[in-house]
Parts: structure tokens; sequence; C-alpha cells
């Protein structure tokens, strides 16, 4: 093998393509990696970014290979070695520890010398004769120390100097020495070096990935059917912050349209005090950056932000990119609105239904429009809002999200978008991979325990946990799942404890701790839903669920192995009411075992395996536990255990520590 | 929605690029497809070519999309309308009737009317007023007019003088009509339009997936101890055609350097009789493009290529690219190779061990090696030989190799290599991806029943099956594997079973069928081998299993279930020694259902399922089999069976029909 860097003979130009050395190492299969580096890998601060990557050449060549990385400041890159796995796998780790947009790229070649090491070693072993090797040895060491300069060149002349005195073992062990090693390491000038494409990092802030929402229409805040303020929401702060909440989501705060408006449960009209859905937005005093006048004036809203930051929480706005028909843009930009042949507004429909309480805009018509909608979210960011909820962005062009999230974080990368993109999985996969921090999911239609281990496995797997944050709310004002409607309080019980303990991200909506879920007949809606009226609440009434709530909140604090759907292991619970599954974190020797009975009508009980056997234990070893719920500490012996979920306590959380690490 | 291409408003590079309107249809996981295009799927000539995609966007729009395909003349794009499978993914389908290079991507836009005619057909059925609708359908029909010329032109005008003579509630007939829809769809200026990367196909001769080898020796071939000639190989033709093989490996065929020539077994220092190994090429009298003088001139040659072809045979060459130290390159081309600092050569080596009989050339040392290597093969080529198996590819450089096959194809479509890449699994891949059509496997190493479901399961998924075509071989000169060695014959008969049903391609190497299997001690290498001797051998000697062979070629020629190792499914037989498999061809009703017993030493027997459930049928249902080894018919009542599979006969292959179908 010659390492210098080929020179082709002038034959075609195929020829001289193939011949390019940079061609020779391949480099591929990375991870994480979103489409070949086309979108940005998600991370938190603080979590370790672990790349792997296929690298392998022809022949019996040795590699190098180096991970370099760049944090958000851009001082160029850092490098650090790969090592290599086996089966042609490398791998390299750095801590993310910086917000903001990072970088990474793979760096690897051919590693002559390297090389020469290791084989002469195996023929030192071998009791071989090793004087051409030494002077073959001798001879690259030169080249290198001709081709470097300064200390690199100084030690490597003092190698040299070493080879010509040295007797013929001991000049063999000075070559085969890690310094000489890390000398040549120095000066290599990397022959055949491949580079791969550049992967983006978006680490974001942890509350991206960790984090307790709780969602309410703030003009439900006001007592005696009076329409609630700012200053209303502010009063019932400690109430939410008392159930561990820490994003408090205000459903739209503004002006809401009168043409069209929409009466009670949806009607098409309205009575005269009816206040209308709070997603028909716009009406003469002002659109998307204005506040409807009886929530209060802007300072208000300020004083709401301050008092949440005061107690932890922090604010998520809902922004709905869709107008009342007296949104003040439609006469101030009417080619921004498509007309029908009779001068009519094009309402947003979903034939037959129509929906004539809104219309959208065309995203084609103006580039106006597009920086007009940005610099709404910028509006609210100006007013300290760094949380986004986006109502339905699927039915907004995707190049439109991907361009906006990107000018807005460019700025701003603390704020953070979630995208309710209740549609089909690969629309709903795809604004995750152009920004969208994190996602509504289809948690709330997963009820068996298959479903539920196929949708983790689903959302566990790469590359969609490289990209695609899930949020698992338990309801929304539009989705009143049939589970609560006929579970009674063990199914609220069941699905809180699935959201906090399956998901990194979790919410509920207001009255889902009271246990609330009057349907609609037959629909899947609330009765006398929130969207069209106000609905004020009494939140000491007997049969709720808060203390349960603030006890799971409670222990996602303290879990780190609950800050994120990750690391999620499903084990045998011989019953399928039951799932049955363990939880941890990077770098933790401790783990969660958690099971929920999902049968909100029985209790359930079943024989289940502890993982003995992944600390390499026999079956009847024991494992010291703690019951999280109950504080109770003790013992298990033995590989198979029994549980009985009630459906007053339809779930257990228990820690284990593998022996030797010190009692739970 | 504004059906306009955009024109987008002066805002800056990032948004211009945002609007652009090709982005806004998102086509992506397209099936076939390898490493989004960079290289080649591989397909035979007749295969069906099914292409799929995930196409969406945004919002409530229709979409269009197509195929188009372009075979080897080039003569502009086909375009095949695809169809919607549900849940954002799309097919269409092509029959591959031409062998060369084929390309194809996809084009899909919003299908503007069609999402008119469906939403409009809903709300028709919904009984809602259409008259701005009927108005909306003829705008667009007007505006699709003014743009088109010539017979779809005309079209459009006739039906708009439709609409404005008819009955609001025939106009809205004749809009939703399927020939409306074919003339706007003719007319479509295609909105929106995004189209993919181009997917290279490969596709190839039949012989290329679905052949049956025999390696030999030519100078083994003769009789009395006397070297064989290319005439001895005509010769052992007919017996070689009678067992069903069609593609005879010759191992290579140019003189043999004496220096350093090796003895037999490996022996450093050769006899004076030996004929030293045929992979050491080259001396005086020729290299590469020459002929051992003892096989015979080039006329000889060229006899037995057209003999073999005249026997429905086809010849296959070993190319090794590594030369004795007598080779002339060494002389013409001193630049080509690698010199130590003594003088002396730098022989082949995996330190410790040493290959002093061979050296090998430096590749980056001149581009005039890589043609010199090149026209090696296009002058075997020219003697009509159009299938090269090539030695240790992975030990020479991966752009090396596509360089070569690329030229060579792009010359010679019909030229098939066969990668001896006995090397880890990515290598072993990569050649496969950049042009190897065909490739050496780890099928010897490949004993139980879990192992061969995994690594067929690995073979069959995408995208491994769209770029690897697996060949099995029994054994080889190098590789005599312990099976062999201790199971006797019955041995002999798994191995060839399971070669000749789990791939398209199999083959042994000569003393197979005669069930040789002498090792040298504790090794996986024959004793004697025939690399460094000549081995006459006796053909008709007693226990051989010529007969067994010649059946299952036969039943390979006559089954299209076992022309590829696609199309298979592993079912339930109740023995950890019996694998039991169905296959499948594309297009056909029947199936084979294929039983080993992997254990030489006993018969085994065990209770299987048939597959009646793939068909709906209960499980006391019927079917009518044939026993394609013994020719027996008859029925399976219910789907439990029992199988005993003795020492003699280890192996079982049935033909099933689903019920309806015609007898079996």
């Amino acid at each position: 093998m010659n390492a210098e860097p080929p020179k082709p003979a002038r034959r075609s130009d195929a020829l001289d393509q193939a011949m390019s050395p940079h061609r020779r190492v391949v480099i591929s299969a990375i991870t994480p990696s979103v489409d070949e580096g086309r979108h940005a890998v998600k991370r938190c601060k603080g979590d370790l970014l672990a790349v792997e990557a296929d690298i392998f050449t022809d022949g019996h060549e040795a590699i190098g290979a180096e991970l370099w990385v760049r944090g958000p400041a851009r001082r160029g890159w850092t490098r650090i070695t790969m090592h290599a796995l086996g089966n042609d796998r490398w791998r390299a780790e750095i801590g993310l520890d910086e917000e903001g947009p990072w970088q990474f790229r793979i760096a690897a070649w051919l590693d002559i010398f390297g090389g020469f090491v290791r084989d002469t070693g195996k023929k030192r072993d071998a009791g071989l004769s090793l004087a051409l090797e030494s002077e073959e040895g001798r001879l690259l060491i030169e080249k290198a120390a001709e081709d470097a300069s300064g200390l690199t060149k100084k030690g490597l002349e003092k190698i040299i100097e070493g080879l010509t005195v040295l007797s013929p073992a001991d000049r063999v062990a000075l070559l085969l020495a890690p310094e000489t090693g890390r000398a040549m390491h120095a000066a290599d000038h990397r022959p055949f070096l491949a580079e791969s494409y550049v992967q983006d990092v978006d680490v974001e802030r942890i509350r991206a990935g960790f984090a307790n929402w709780y969602e309410l229409f703030p003009r439900s805040q006001g007592k005696d059917g009076q329409h609630g303020t700012f200053r209303d929401v502010i009063t019932g702060l400690p109430r939410i912050r008392a159930m561990g909440f820490n994003v408090l989501y205000l459903t739209p705060i503004h002006p809401i349209g009168a043409t069209n408006r929409k009466g009670r449960n949806n009607a098409l009209k309205a009575e005269p005090r009816d206040p209308g859905s709070s997603y028909a937005i716009g009406d003469a005093s002002g659109g998307h950056d204005a506040i409807h006048p009886e929530l209060g004036a802007l300072e208000d809203f300020r004083a709401l932000v301050t008092a949440a930051r005061n107690h932890g929480m922090e604010l998520a706005l809902d922004i709905a990119v869709q107008m009342s028909p007296d949104h003040p843009w439609l006469k101030e930009h009417p080619g921004w609105f498509v007309r029908r042949p009779d001068g009519s507004m094009k309402y947003a429909e979903n034939p037959p239904k129509k929906y004539e309480d809104i219309v959208t805009p065309d995203f084609y018509a103006d580039g106006a429009l597009w920086t007009a909608l940005r610099d709404i979210f910028l509006y609210w960011i100006g007013q300290d809002v760094r949380i986004f909820r986006v109502d339905n962005p699927h039915t907004k062009p995707i190049p439109f999200w991907q361009w906006l999230i990107a000018d807005i974080r460019a700025r701003h990368p603390d704020v953070i978008f979630l995208a309710e993109a209740f549609t089909r999985p690969k629309r709903m996969y795809q604004l995750a991979k152009i920004g969208f921090n994190e996602s509504y999911t289809y948690f709330t239609w997963r009820h068996s325990k298959g479903e539920f281990i196929d949708y983790m496995r689903e959302l566990t797997s790469h590359p969609v946990s490289d990209f695609f944050r899930p949020h698992f709310f338990t309801n929304t004002p539009d989705i009143n799942p049939p589970f609560l409607q006929t579970g009674g309080r063990a199914a609220f019980l069941i699905r809180a404890a699935l959201a906090a303990t399956l998901s990194g991200l979790w919410g509920i909506y207001s009255g889902f701790e009271l246990c609330e879920a009057e349907p609609l007949p037959g629909r899947e809606e609330y009765k006398d839903s929130e969207k069209y009226e106000l609905k004020q609440r009494n939140f000491s009434q007997p049969g709720n669920i808060i203390a349960e709530i603030a006890q799971l909140n409670r222990i996602r604090a303290q879990e780190p192995a609950l800050h994120s759907h990750l690391g999620i292991t499903f084990y045998n619970a011989f019953n399928d009411n039951i799932l049955y599954y363990g939880k941890t974190a990077p770098g933790r020797a401790d783990r969660l075992l958690i099971a929920v009975n999902l049968d909100p009508h029985h209790a359930q009980g079943c024989d289940f395996e502890i993982p003995l056997w992944e600390w390499g234990l026999p079956d009847h070893e024991s494992l010291a536990v703690e019951d999280l719920l109950h504080g109770h500490k003790f013992t298990w012996t033995g590989k198979v255990q029994h549980m009985h979920l009630t459906q007053e306590v339809p779930y257990a959380i228990w820690r284990i520590r593998p022996p030797g690490s010190g009692a739970p």
C-alpha cells in the first residue's frame, strides 16, 4: 500500500472520479440521523450524543476515525476519536452542554502507521525477523517528519534519533510504543480521508422533552357566570401548580368574530350571549396580535406571564392560523384569501362539512402572508411567551412551517413548537422532521396491551426517536375518549398513570382531574363543549383525582427515568389486562418497574417477571424494592412475583437497583 | 386553494426557497431503492417492478402521482398512473421486458380538478346545493382550455358548451363524469409538481438470478495422472449437464509462476513436478490474458465455450487480481507494485501469515493499472465469456470494482460478476451495492433452524433484497465444512437440498457429488487440496448423490418458486431439527412446502402446520398435495400433519394449491 494521495493517469472522467482518494473509505449507516442529514436530530441540553457509523475499506489497512462536533457558537470543530465496536461499527460520544444548533460529521482515513504497528506486533509475537519492518517503520516516521512542523516535527525527529542508536529489539519496542503512535497520529496527513455529510442536532431546553401541561380556557376562569380574565387565571395558578404542572396552556386569547358565530354545542347560529369559538379569531378590534377585550389588557397578560413564572410555570399560547370573517386581514389583505365566483368567502371545509365561522388564507398568493404570520409569533415572543401550541399545522403547507420555525428558532433557540397534528402518521412525522419540537400523538386511541407495546416500540425506534417527541395528552377540548366516558374514576387514574409514565411530555385538559366525561351521545366529544361556552368548575368536588395527579408529577420530578419516552422495556406480566414495563435513565443503575391495570372495571392480578437476567442474576436472586406510591421498602426474592392492582389504585411504580449499588 | 403557480414576494432567499412550489408535495420512502438512488436496484428480465412511495401534502387537496420509467433504449419516459393504497402509500407496477439499465422516478402534484370532483360528489350525495360548485368547475375547465391546445383544447371546449346548455343537475353530472376527468387530466398543468430522485434498476438476464453452478479444476480432468486439457473438460460436459448444472465455473486457467511455488497441501516449497496454485498467476509466457500451455491453446478454449453452449451450459471464468513473482507485469510495469526497503517484492500477507507466491498491485499508483485490469475482462469477453467469478474482491479498492463493472456492463450488459467476498457483512453488502451481480454468502456457516430463519429474513428484507443476490455454494476448494466432514452422505443431501431450495443461485465444487470430505485434521480445508495438485476422480463410485442432485435441479427447473431466494415463509414444524418453509413465485397460486431434516445422524419426525390460514381456510379443510420427490398425489385434511424424514431422504418437497385453482 502506497500512503501517498493518488496521482491518477489521465484516462476518463469516470476513471478520475473513481480514483478519487476520498471514495476509498466508506462511512455509512450513521446514527443518529434523520433522512441522511436533511433534517435535524432532536436532543435536550444535558443529553449524551452517542454517534455510531459503519466505517470500512478494502483490504487489511487500519482505519482512523473521528467525530467532529461543533456547538451553537460555531467555534470550530471539536474532534473526538471514534472507537471500533466490532463488525465495522464505530462509536464516539459527547455531552451536549449548551442549547442551540449543533452539528456533527464523521471523518475517516487509512491509518497507515496504526496498521504498521498492529501488523508488526503480530509478527513480533510470532517470533518473525523484523529487520525490514524496522526499516519500513523508520521510513514512515521520516516521511511524516518531513511534512510536519513545530513540536510535532521535533518529537518525530527525536524518535528517529532513537531508532538509529538502539539495538534491533529496542528499535521495534520504540516503533510500537504508544508515545510513538501518538506522535505519528499528530503528524498524520490522513491519506484517503473520507468525510460524511453534516448532521444537524437541535439541542433544546429540557422543557422541550420533559414537561407537565395543563390546558384551560381563560374565559372560563371567572366566577358566578362572569367571563374570566387573566387576573382570574392568576388566582387559579396555585391550584394548578399544586398538581405539579409546569406549562399552562391557554386556548386562543384573541377577539372572536361575530359573523357566522357558532352557538352552544356547535350550533350553526349563536344566541346573543354566546361567546363563540375561541378559534374563530379576529374582529374589528384586532386579530392574532390582539387580546379579547373581556380577558383584560396587554398589561394583564404580562402580569399573568410573570405570575406563572413566579410559580415555576410557563405559559403556552395556542396559535391557529385561521380567521373569522371579521378578522382585520380580510379587509387589509384581500389578496390573501380566496373568494368564490359569487364573491363570497371560501370557508374552511371538509366536505360535506363546512366551517362557516372561519376562513384560511391562500398560502401561495403572497409571501407577505408568511412574514405576517411569522411576525405574530414574534409579537408574542416579545411578550415573553416561548411555547406555542400550533393548531392543525397539517392543513397549512409543510414548507411554511419549516421556514417559520427555522426563522424563529434562529432568533430565539428557546422557543418550543408543539404540533397539534392529529392526522395520518406520515404527515405527523414529517411535521416533526421539519422542525416541530413536540407533537400530539395517537395516545388517546391506544388501549390494549398490544397496542401500547407496538406504539411505544415505534416511537422509540430509530429514526423516529431522533426527530419525533411525543406528547401524551389524556384528553383535549376536542377529544373526550370513550374509555373515559365509560370507565369511571379508575379510567382517569389509568390514563393519567399511562401518560405520566410512558412519555416525557404529558398533559391534561381542565376537568380531567374532576373525571368529567359527559359526551355528546355516541360521539367522542364533550357535551356542552367549552369551545362554545363558558364552563366554571368546582375543583374541590369529591371523587376528583387531584391528589393522584400531584403524586404522579412528584414522582416524575424525582425520577430521571420518567423524563423521556425512551429507555423503555416491556416485560412479562401474565395477564393481558396488565401492561408492565421498565424505564431507565441514561447512566443510572436503578430502574423503575411500572404496572398498569388497563381494565377500569375490575381489579386484576397476575404473576410477573422481575428482570434479574439483565444484571446476569440467577432466577432465585433477591432484589431490594421501593414502592414509590406508598413509600414501602421490601425485598423480592425470585424472578416471578405476583401483583394485584385494584380499581382504586390501578397502577404500581417500583424502583429497583442491582445488588451492590446501594439500598434503593 | 389557488391552483396558480406561486408568485412569491421578494423577501429573503430562505423564504423564496421555502415558497418554491416544488416543495409542497412530499415524496419519500421509495421502494425499491438502494441508498436513495445512489446505487442500482437489481432485477431480472421478466420481473415485475412494483414501485411504492409515501406521497402526501398538507390539507385536503387531492394528489396525482405517476411513475416514470424508461428502459435501456432511453426512448423517453413511460408514465404510469400510481394508485393510493391508503395511509399515504402509493403504488404502480411495470413489467421489465428488456435487459439493461432501466431508470424510474416518481412525479406527484396537486390534482385540483380531481379534488373538486371528489368534494362535489360528497356534497351531491349529502344533498347540498351545488350552484356555486358548478360555476367553480366550469371556471376550472375554462382555465384549462385556455392553456391547452389541439385535441385536448377541443375536448374541453366541447364540455364547456355542454355546461352552458344543460340543466343544473345534468351540469353536475357532466362535471363529475369520468370522461370530463380524463380530459382535465390530459390538460392538467400539474401545479406544485414534485419529482423524486432517479433510481437506477439493473435488469439482468435470468441466469444472474437463477443458475446451477459446477466448479472444477480443468487441469484435474485428464486421465491416468496426466495434466487435464480443455478437450478433457469437453469430454466431461455430458456428465455435468446430466446433473442439471448450467454454469461451468473453471478455476484460473493461466500460466502459473515458478518462483516461490507452493507444494502439495500448501507446502512452502514445491517438488519439481508439483503444478503450483492456479491462483499464482503468470509466468514468462504470459499473465491474465494467457492460457496455461498444458491446458491447450486459445482454439481449444473457444471449442470448450462452444461445446458448453451446445450442452446448454455457459462458462464462468475465475479472475484473481494477483500475480506470481514471474508475472510479466512485474517487469513491464514496476511502478504498479510496491517494493520493500531492500528491493524485495512486498508479498500479499495477513500478518503473521505471508503468501510468498503472490503479489498484489498498488491500485493508487497509476490509473493505467485500472484500465489494464479492465482490458483483461474485455479480452475474455472477446472469447465469448460472459460470467466472471472474482476472487477476493474485498482486498481491492471498492471504487475500482465500481468503475470496472460499470465500464464493462455499459458495453456488455449481459456480463455477470460473482463476488467471492468472504468478508465481514458490511463489506460484502457494499460490493453488491456497487455492482457485483451476485455474491458468495455465509450459507456454509449456517446450520441451525434459528440461523437459517434469521439469515433468510435478512437476505429477503428491504433493502438487502434489492441489491444483494445470494449464491449458495455447498463447498469450495477453500471450504470443506465440518458438517460435511462428519455428517456422511446424509449431510451432503441436506446441504444440497438447502442450497437448491433456499436460493435461486446454488453451486457445488467437484467432488461434492461423491461426498468427498477428508479434511486437513482440525481444519475447514480439504486434505490433498486440489489447489496444489491434480485430482482425478471416479465419478461412478458408489454412495454418490448424483441422482439426487439431478432430481433437485430438475425440480428447480420446473418450479418458478425456486428461481429466487425471495418469496419464502417459515412455518411451524414442531422439531428444532426440521426446517420447514414455503416458497411462492410472483403471480402463482400454487406454492411449494419444503422440509429439511438438519440432523445428518438421525431420522427426525414432527407435526407441522400447513398454511391453510393464508387462503382464509378453516383448520379442518383439505388440500391436494403432490410429493415432488416421489410423484405421489394425495390429500392433507386438517391444519396439523405429521412428517418423517430419514437419513436416506432427509428432505421433502410438496406442491400445494388453494382449493378451486385446479388439481396440482
